[in-house]
């Protein structure tokens, strides 16, 4: 922090609480009640951070730079009042305006905020993330910096393939793609939220010093005349479960009558096919989180016999690994290059998803490693310039 | 407080942080910086309380009592801007009484509110029991109650005194005369509060039901018609010690010249005795906390060489013993019979000091037990009418 404004900038921090700090008030409430009201859980966990920013604004001026501590409700972070999940609604800048010009480097706290009754509020799971980004977007910033435990997003888990390297940037909707593989580097919410608000993006790591990757709205890119990769990574996925309905009849509205009651038990389905009618019955596949399958299957089976439909097949044993980038929309033939080579490794593929810059295959769990390994050297990902 | 707010009672909670939390918070800036700045400070120690109120609010939500928690700042409790004891200004009042209008019980952070900019502060010492009979006095409440480690205010030390009887009520005036003296039940700041703004106070203990003992303001005793005893408790103080400036010329300002570097060094001075002028030199004695003793030796040893006085000598082998009671204004001979008291037992009184409800005399600390309990006997306090 002391470098970044010592090199000139105006610096806006903004912190999580310490490692455990949430976990040990969420057990004094547990211990009271474990159905506690979702306000009063707010007034406590939100101290976790309250006691971070103020430390870290003693650590700063200690080290003669002026810093100045902001709860969310001093940061004027305005959310609605659905606490423990609650939504940023406005941003007033003006106090934080006038510190940054006294040369303040400000500390907010992170994951919090106070709806129009003065009411603490926190923002649920990423929320220290997605206050960073709305204070940039509130704050017009050149950059919102997100400090990890990694230095990047990566072409791949290098745990996965060696070879993998640091992207220097992707898009905003190749990060989406990515993020909501598995590549969890930043959650979803705080990435959509800077596409939408146009924030530039940097993933560093808090440990080890480097540039990191900076994702960007695809303008941004294009404007920068930057030479687009046709791929940027390939994800990969081993927390899904498949559930297939077969022997459906092929009316309209079946979609919804399987669906209907699996979204109605907040199961999330990832990929969904329906296999080409034959003789008026069809198959009817999609994913799931693995943890959703029992529920998932004691579900489909009522629906099975409802349906008239032949039986319920469940797999555990897949995995999910995807080809992201912008770069496909405008080149031919990425499909095929993939499965090509998937096959030359004799990968049999389960079900396929495309999307306008992603191609996702389901293969068996074993092949994880493997495909992932050879896609990444299919495209050429290990070089700079990939393609 | 569920019993109470099942009483019919409209109910305001303050609390204090968990024992030792305070003091861990502290710990944690020290490691950074020992110098750390007040406001942070305040940032950092008012989590404390935060944690409690929606502890508190979890706790009676679950007994099936309303509750909500509201910091300092959402109680709208306006203090100056000094951080780390800072005053209090105003209440606005409004949105609790219309929370309470609505069944809730409140449950306030003790101890800390904002100033106008909207920066945390808190009061410092006995900050929860300001805070609580200045909600009080804004809400105008029946009455406030403070639970403590005792059952009440007592006519003299149980420890010293086994016929030592707990009082109904005391004066606000003699609940301070009593706090000073050692009877260490409430802060002093918080029962002037109380008398300057009408609160009718209520020492308990946390722990065994009873009716504690009522502080009011004098007017308030007389409007009730009850009688006023004579004497309302025995006070005594072993902390104190006495130093003596013999032989200093009695001339005007002398006094002045002898307290004023005491007091520029920040040592409390307690009674101050000067006797008579002999031949034009005068004795000059005053008390002093113990733990001040060799400062204000070395002081009064520089004073001694300046004034040409002959000598200095102290003694820290004394106590203090007070009779305290309104009711001594209207009867005359109340020193009378307690230099008699004392006398018949040969104690001898080394200082005397009075004011308008109360007489103090210096004695031997090896006296101290006895000079208590001789007095408590001699004005008849382990009786319910005393005199």
């Amino acid at each position: 922090v002391v470098k970044t404004r010592e090199a000139g900038n105006n610096v806006v921090v903004v912190l999580s609480a310490m490692g455990g700090e949430t976990n040990r008030l969420l057990g004094l409430a547990e211990e009271i009640d474990p159905q506690a009201s979702a306000r009063e859980m707010d007034v406590l966990v939100s101290t976790g951070e309250q006691v971070t920013i103020a430390l870290l604004s003693i650590a700063l001026q200690k080290r003669g730079c002026k810093a100045l501590s902001y709860t969310g409700g001093q940061a004027k972070i305005l959310t609605d009042d659905i606490h423990g999940r609650a939504r940023i609604l406005n941003i007033d800048s003006d106090r934080m305006h006038a510190a940054l010009e006294q040369g303040q480097v400000l500390v907010v706290a992170g994951f919090q905020g106070t709806d129009n009754k003065g009411n603490i509020t926190t923002l649920g799971r990423g929320g220290s993330d997605i206050t960073a980004v709305a204070l940039a977007a509130a704050l017009k910033a050149d950059e919102c910096r997100i400090y990890t435990d990694v230095e990047g997003v990566y072409t791949a888990d290098p745990r996965i393939v060696p070879e993998a390297r640091r992207l220097d940037r992707v898009t905003v909707e190749e990060m989406l793609e990515m993020a909501s593989l598995g590549a969890n580097v930043l959650q979803t919410r705080s990435v959509e939220f800077a596409g939408k608000y146009n924030v530039k993006l940097r993933v560093l790591s808090s440990f080890v010093e480097g540039p990191g990757t900076l994702i960007t709205n695809e303008e941004d890119y294009k404007a920068d005349d930057m030479e687009q990769p046709l791929i940027s990574g390939i994800a990969h996925q081993a927390d899904e479960a498949k559930v297939t309905l077969r022997g459906v009849p092929d009316e309209p509205g079946v979609a919804f009558r399987i669906l209907g009651p699996i979204a109605d038990a907040h199961i999330n389905v990832d990929v969904i096919v329906q296999n080409v009618s034959i003789e008026g019955l069809t198959d009817f596949t999609f994913t799931i989180g693995r943890g959703d399958l029992d529920n998932t299957t004691e579900l489909l089976n009522k629906i099975c016999v409802e349906l008239n439909a032949q039986d319920v097949t469940a797999d555990s044993n897949i995995a999910k690994i995807s080809v992201v980038g912008v770069g496909m929309r405008s080149h031919a033939g990425v499909a095929t290059r993939m499965f090509k080579a998937l096959a030359d490794e004799n990968i049999n593929i389960q079900m396929i998803s495309t999307s306008e810059i992603k191609i996702s295959v389901i293969v068996e769990d074993k092949y994880m490693e493997l495909a992932t390994r050879t896609l990444h050297q299919e495209f050429g990902l290990e070089h700079a310039q990939a393609e």
